[in-house]
């Protein structure tokens, strides 16, 4: 047995469950799981998701199915799309858009916050040794956030903006910056702008956004909340790109001619490539500690959940 | 004096008002105008206008400046936006995104429905012998539909769908028909989608697209509807291109996640090509005249706008 938050109804409880042990998967023994926006989302109804939430960790692979044995005991990260292997997307290797794919933690596939979870080895990086558990589990959205730079090109363009100064917010914008673009981060509050501020980043408080002159090439709503695009097309100019990258729960009213007036370019964005996430991690070029908010026991899971509604990056460790 | 159509808060009346003598630009004398969904979204609220709307004509040159002297007597139709001049997207020639431009019938200018309306020479396109009136008033709407295939590349597409069975879908559809795209028309109306099987494309009832199975790769939205993205977002498939036209008054309640979980793109889409729009109405490759509904007198405006709320394309005569 195990003990795994379950999530149902958009209640979270601390239960004893059975390890998992499917055939053909590798078992990771967790050691820590960050909180994201989406596990709030999912709680308050995102997803319809009914399991154990959690998609960013990193953990040691305990057992593994035949001639995948060379990842036990791997300290690992792990991607979140489990594809059905025969369909277009997945024969091109895009497990993320199966359209029968089970998602760690969000849809279909139980997920991190417990002591155990399982993946195939498919799905996993090793962690490089310079590479410590509490920045390593921020591979995962770090990941997302390099997808933003995969997806728009950035070459042309001097300056872009980032709506949203939450943890997303501030990873998209420290992998654009490193990217070499100047970056202004847009947000509501005045402790995580400074973090901003710090990095040598321009910000703007997001009241001023109506009034705002400035008009950027590029876009990205990392706000995780219905007004974030309204934002951005405030901010984008004609003939600029928006790469959008919040989820949340429900629908939001939406004025959609300036998009087709200024022809505007909307991008949606969610997983992107691990190993390039590894390597800015492992050389600190994108840096995690002014994320890092604080980490939990399991047992402490409320405490954690609490936390995560205002702070940056919360964890959960599953070692005590 | 002319006779011309004057809305304000909302209403139209047929009007006395003198004549246009601007310095520096052609006088037109208008021989048919089309009435455009634009048209009636105005009368709704959009883009706030006060004055003589329309923005599709034809008609004849009758003074220009000095040094446009050649234009005198020409048939023509026009650009619709006319920027200052000086500014950074004026000087790559990018009217359409001038921040002070004026648009024809939509903003601080006043358009066609009306005897004569003026213009700058650079705005003007002459219009070739084999294209009569009836057809040349399509040139507008015609190069609208065009812009998507100048924005998107159809040339990995096999199939495409466009949302709207109205004048815009319709024209749009043909555009990349032509293209060589198999391209299924999205509509509420059992004559007008009969437009499109006659033109050999295929049909979807709009009922049937929230249970439809079909994935496209890019999806039109010129609905016109406040739905219409909504549709558009049920067709495409994932990493799929939707091209936004639809412009109307007001918001609409949008679930955005679906854009982002998919990694959709979304590209509005204006003001198009006229040499491209005049070539393919000469040569019949676009064919108008299914969505030609019926032509009347400026006297009978009233009647027109009427017929326009529920027909393709209804002009207005200004000779008689």
């Amino acid at each position: 047995m195990m003990r795994a938050l379950v999530a149902a109804d958009g209640r979270l409880q601390l239960c004893e469950r059975p390890k998992p042990a499917p055939a053909g998967e590798c078992v990771i023994r967790v050691r820590r799981a960050g909180i994201c926006g989406t596990d709030l989302e999912i709680l308050a109804g995102y997803a319809g998701f009914r399991g154990v939430p959690g998609h960013e960790f990193v953990g040691i692979v305990e057992s593994a199915p035949e001639g995948a044995e060379a990842w036990i005991g791997c300290r690992v990260v792990g991607e979140i799309n489990v594809g059905c292997g025969t369909c277009g997307f997945c024969r091109e290797g895009v497990r993320e858009h199966c359209e029968r794919r089970q998602v760690v933690g969000i849809r279909g596939r139980d997920g991190a916050f417990a002591e155990y979870l399982s993946l195939p080895a498919a799905n996993l990086h090793a962690v490089p040794d310079d590479l410590p558990d509490e920045r390593a589990v921020f591979v995962e959205p770090v990941a997302a956030a390099c997808r933003v730079i995969a997806q728009v090109d950035f070459s042309k363009t001097a300056e872009a903006a980032v709506v949203g100064d939450g943890r997303l917010g501030l990873l998209v914008a420290q992998v654009i910056a490193q990217a070499g673009v100047r970056v202004t981060v847009v947000g509501r509050h005045t402790e995580k702008l400074a973090i901003a501020r710090n990095a040598g980043m321009e910000t703007m408080a997001a009241e001023a956004v109506r009034v705002a002159r400035a008009r950027f090439e590029i876009v990205v709503d990392a706000s995780g909340r219905p007004e974030g695009l309204a934002s951005a097309l405030a901010l984008v100019r004609p003939r600029g790109t928006i790469v959008l990258k919040s989820t949340f729960h429900g629908a939001t009213p939406l004025a959609t001619s300036p998009v087709v007036v200024d022809e505007v370019t909307i991008v949606g964005s969610r997983c992107g490539p691990f190993p390039k996430a590894i390597e800015l991690l492992s050389s600190r070029a994108v840096d995690v500690r002014p994320l890092l908010s604080g980490t939990y026991p399991l047992s402490e899971w409320q405490a954690a959940f609490a936390a995560a509604r205002t702070a940056l990056k919360v964890c959960l460790e599953m070692t005590t």
